[in-house]
């Protein structure tokens, strides 16, 4: 994937290459140990070319998590996705951002650094906040459902809750690899989530 | 929490301090980048007292984890709590678990932990399993809810999402430190969570 292991001179796949060693080498050593050394090795480039695309290790973190996913595909989605299928949609667009190799490599390795360090703990909020929680307040209020519903809870609250569901599938399939959920297909999640995290997000009367 | 910073002879409480240093190093750096001498310093030993304690950086790791909770309380809560309070129960011992500073530290390091390395992975998988899979199983056959039940998914499938939606949960409370989920108050998680977890393991019929 990182192309070819000895030096060579810029190209323009270089920045892609420098980022998918990234991506490796911080899921593996985490935000603290990860090397900028490292990286330019296994992107084949000089270490002082990893400094020419990126000034800091937050820079180069910070480029690595923002690279696709495109935080306006979820914005849209959360925006114009027909109301009753917005569980369904968020599902397969976390699931077909994350499940390649580069998605499930970038997911452990986001979580690995909010863990290790509070700037990228800021960071990895700050995405969250920008991608998720302002378009969901902005659509459900648009919908009249900006507030508690049906005796659910506040909406900050269950936007919080469809988001915890989808992050730990995430971490429970890509990073701990539990059987049950590493080998369900992509279907098989969005039968099992769709309607909790539209539950969440979208309340219908208690029964 | 760590001890006396200098050097000092092995006491009944050094295990106990070189535990505490642990939870703290791998959380910071990772599994790959926890370095046994800075554990070493932090609890105030020298290495080779760590070393007496534990074999290996994996030993170390896994006395790390393993230590409270003991797996025998989440499956005595599973195996024993009345059926319709289970995912109150569930919700309860997992907050009281990880949210005291050491518990979040050693949530933080287990899953990153996890995504650095398959052996840690492997490790964390078995521990739920353990504490967790094996006890659902067994409490809710034996209820007669170990299938689909009311055109739910199969129990594997609903346990794995209830953990999912904890696991979520506790990553965006003690790592990322979203604002909303990190505010609430223990009550406060009970009251939005354990419905959603008792729905997952205890299904109603659909509306």
């Amino acid at each position: 994937m990182a192309g070819p292991r000895g030096r060579r001179p810029a190209g323009e796949d270089t920045r892609a290459d420098i980022l998918a060693a990234a991506r490796a080498e911080f899921s593996r050593r985490g935000y603290e140990g990860a090397s900028l050394r490292a990286i330019a090795r296994a992107a084949g480039v000089d270490p002082k070319l990893v400094h020419h695309y990126f000034a800091t290790k937050g820079e180069l973190f910070g480029a690595m998590v923002d690279i696709p996913p495109d935080p306006h595909i979820f914005a849209d989605t959360i925006l114009f996705a027909p109301l009753e299928e917005l569980g369904e949609m968020l599902v397969r667009l976390f699931v077909a951002t994350w499940d390649p190799q580069a998605g499930r490599e970038r997911f452990a390795a986001m979580f690995a650094a909010a863990a290790a360090n509070e700037e990228q703990a800021e960071f990895v909020r700050e995405f969250m906040r920008r991608a998720v929680f302002v378009n969901v307040m902005k659509r459900l209020e648009a919908e009249g459902l900006g507030g508690s519903v049906n005796g659910s809870p506040a909406l900050p609250v269950r936007a919080s809750l469809a988001l915890s569901q989808l992050v730990g599938m995430g971490v429970l399939r890509y990073v701990v690899r539990q059987p049950t959920l590493a080998a369900m297909s992509e279907d098989e999640l969005v039968a099992s989530l769709a309607p909790i995290v539209q539950e969440h997000l979208v309340p219908r009367p208690p029964v």
